[in-house]
């Protein structure tokens, strides 16, 4: 069977740091690159945090792409703290060196995303993980990327009028509401979706969590590092009684879309519907909203609803072990 | 035990003559008067059915006001036909005589709110069963009303992103996003809302449905007269199968939020929580927003989540006993 | 000659003072009530403001209504202290009596304004000189208020883009943008607009504001009392050097509305046009737009351009000659 | 005296012609290249139009850049007709000829902007004569650039809240509001702004015109053929009594920025003051806000007020003298 094409777009944090490994560890999966955005933290530490991924999963060849330091309008919001101010639970040394600058490609994220996708049109799988910025300037820069494309894989968004960063509006899309609305009219090619309470309400165990990070390899003990800090709170008695909405547990956000990528039947159930993100007023700025009425003309996508998660923890369990 | 005091605001359509007829048919309850406001069809319509469902339970002594035409701020929807064009239907006759006009009080339903609910301070429950154009008149023309009443129910606005009139929205918030936005933000009674997916979560079926119309009063041939054109369906072999969100089954909207108030034994789970309108935006305008965050700073209301079916079918078949 | 029936809707500040005085001073003019709004100073303010201008005048008689305490959607912007906190200059006494509650009509200003329209249709001039929130209620209440006016005079809004409240926007209509919206789209009887440029641009000397307080009457003493203290710069040398955009001098703002309505021949150039008023945006919130492109089918109204100066000094002149 | 180094941005109609020519004609500049942009026309029929000019002064050694086809966010606004739908007028010959995409420059327009400002900072001049987009993407994927310019020239936006695209919006900045807000946000280097109400209120007269194009050149030629049908009513009697708002009159937008930028001296009066566009409304969408309040912490640009019209009139009739 002929490998997957896949690029992945991201802003590095933890859960885009196992999504990835997972990405790293699918036999069928060719990255042709990795290319970063804000988002979780500055872009300079995404780019850090990636190639500090594929050093750890011994995987320096794939070549990583610097892109956008901010959202497409008005001023971008701080960065969350959920992963730690570097996106890595703060726990990393060398933070301070400049080596990372000659491993990072001089071309552009937005400029190599157009690149890959035209040298392999038809073939490419790619994945967002961070605010869509890099995607919605890409196909301002060349509007016939998304037609070149194979599908798209999506971290971001909501679909029940529940959001974390604002009450209805999911992180991802909030922290760049117009790329997030360029993206879902625009990239019309097949597209799926893992909401934000998709991953909540297929969320797996504390228990699960720590098995997980146990394995003895490189991979699970620098998952076990970065984690050791923001994630205390998950090795304290009270980590099964936090979250009022969607109850407690172990919820790798970004991973859910990767392994929807790498295998298509980990998702068990999906909703074609139209989308479209609002970017207007205090509340629904950064909201997508599903048509069930038929009232939008717009972009029709699959939205997650169930994940088989016995596929997908054995996938996550085999991606710490690594190299 | 004493008696409640209930005003209703009402768009009177299928369902609010239901919930009418509920509140008529409590022992407990005392009803000052019926404003009338625009919405399932035009406000003058609404007069009409209104005392028509007076006339129907004779009580014709409960005094009706006429109240607002249009929505706040901008142009009006234009009203839909789901309860037929004179919201009742369309299958009464008569309704081309004017001898309604002189059944009507000569007092504007917003001046008629303040004054009942001033001369009987912490006593009055409000009961909104339409759009909120006179609760938010009246809240501008005395600031006070809030603080005086005993409490407010409203059927409207939505809970999980979904709508009815807009995909975001529910149609009696939708109607007039600013009046929703305004009472809302400035009705800081204690509130309880009975959103439009938690009405379709809490169906009965069409088999309770024949059963309840199929009763040998006025009321209940009333019932079945009006909903015999433009509830077709629901005596067809496919009733079962319509909604895709919610699945299949009698909804009577407004009448959930009557029977909170009649006996709040009814509603068995509430969440209490902050909430907002959204009034900007193609697809937040109109939404209401709860906020699990904290984020907003807004009014804490009672959102209902679940209810008692079981006594609730019980007063809709008691309703229907009249007169 | 018949007189002119005149109802003046105001937020009284010193301006709105000359404005009432030059009205009271019109021989062919009949005051039916004057209606308050908040604005200048909160509606408490207001109300006593009116009354003491009646009081200094003679014109107790004139009954004077309370109205909107706030603007229709949203929190009400801080009153700005242009002419005080209380909107005379802070420099009377016995604000802390409450006499004037006793003199307060007991009928709100919206219903006031209501009947005495309907009373005389067809006849009277509705002059108003704060935020537009009485009348954009009036017209929710009862739809054919605007048919039955005469005509509308209104100081408000801009006509160059430019604000002194807000860039774009002018203290009346920003003040309750949804408000001025309404009145602009409903009230479609003749309409005479003094914006907030064409007063600066038809300013007066300070030299003859010097002459216009220096009068020996209760009024002329009344006014140069209110003016004392907060326009203590109008008697110091640098006078004449203060306004950017249009140069210094006196404008006594809602004087122009009165003055036109009193005498249409103190407006020698007007431009009739389409115009709306924007309400959405951090910038473009409260700007009336005039639209010389045949883009709006709004409402044609007159946006008054230059003033007979000689003409309306005497009438500012004779204002003061009171009682 | 060292050569001013120029980059022109052109959504290349009819005046943009005339300002290109302009720049070429001046010896004291070297065009580093032009970009192109979508606007009067599409992006495809711009660069035809810009080559062709080039082709005229016989300067095709010109590199000329393709950008962007669409503006930043949300739908393009129909392209107007007032430069004919090739934006040239409508009267030259093989369009339909592609040999015109082998004279265009690989690169796309945002990277060619980048890397010519990158490779001289601080030396280029770049001038803005149709919609931002390209300006706005080129700062997304370089933030640096504007620190890296000498200065920016723009013919756009408004200044009196009269537009013409919409009745408060001129054309170029309503054609993409998010691009405009993005470019007076961020390119914080010197800016002067040539807005419509300054053109307008600075125009020349037809008989300049007749004159202008009566001249024996290629360019004087070409510059007649393209406005012989568009602006056949400039040959017509009533040429002189066209417009309500500034009167009548020949008025080539575009030519004032680059005058302005070739010769300061042109320009003998601007304003400094905070800018910003407004990007929310219906009628505020796309205008350019001057705060005189103080109330925007925004970039302070220099808006054009007064031209010197002898001196711009000698740059337009040398400006034809070519080749």
């Amino acid at each position: 069977m002929s490998q997957k094409l896949m690029i992945i777009d991201t802003d590095c944090g933890i859960d885009d740091a196992q999504a990835i490994m997972l990405a790293l560890a699918s036999s069928n999966v060719k990255i042709l690159g990795i290319t970063c955005c804000f988002g979780n933290t500055d872009v300079d530490n995404v780019c850090q945090n990636v190639l500090r991924v594929l050093s750890v999963c011994q995987r320096t060849q794939i070549p990583v792409f610097r892109g956008a330091a901010s959202c497409l309008v008005g001023a971008t919001n701080p960065f969350k703290d959920h992963f730690g101010t570097d996106g890595l639970g703060d726990v990393l040394q060398d933070r301070d060196s400049d080596t990372w600058k000659t491993q990072i490609q001089k071309e552009h994220a937005v400029n190599s995303l157009i690149r890959l996708v035209s040298e392999h049109p038809g073939q490419v799988s790619l994945v967002a993980l961070g605010p869509l910025t890099n995607l919605a300037l890409a196909v301002r820069l060349d509007p016939s990327i998304p037609q070149k494309l194979k599908d798209l894989y999506i971290m971001g968004g909501n679909m029940e009028g529940k959001g974390n960063l604002m009450p209805c509006a999911e992180f991802n899309f909030c922290m760049d509401p117009e790329s997030s609305y360029i993206v879902l009219e625009e990239y019309l090619c097949p597209t799926h979706i893992a909401t934000w309470e998709f991953t909540c309400r297929n969320k797996l165990s504390w228990e699960f969590f720590d098995e997980l990070i146990a394995q003895d390899t490189a991979a699970a003990r620098f998952m076990k590092t970065i984690t050791s800090k923001c994630w205390a709170f998950s090795q304290e008695p009270g980590r099964n009684a936090k979250d009022v909405l969607f109850g407690s547990g172990f919820v790798p956000y970004d991973a859910y879309a990767v392994a929807a990528c790498v295998d298509g039947s980990v998702i068990t159930e999906s909703v074609e519907c139209s989308v479209r993100v609002e970017i207007q007023g205090e509340l629904g700025r950064g909201m997508m909203a599903l048509d069930f009425l038929g009232k939008l003309k717009s972009h029709r996508v699959f939205v997650m609803k169930t994940c088989n998660l016995t596929k997908f923890s054995s996938m996550l369990m085999a991606s710490l072990q690594q190299p």
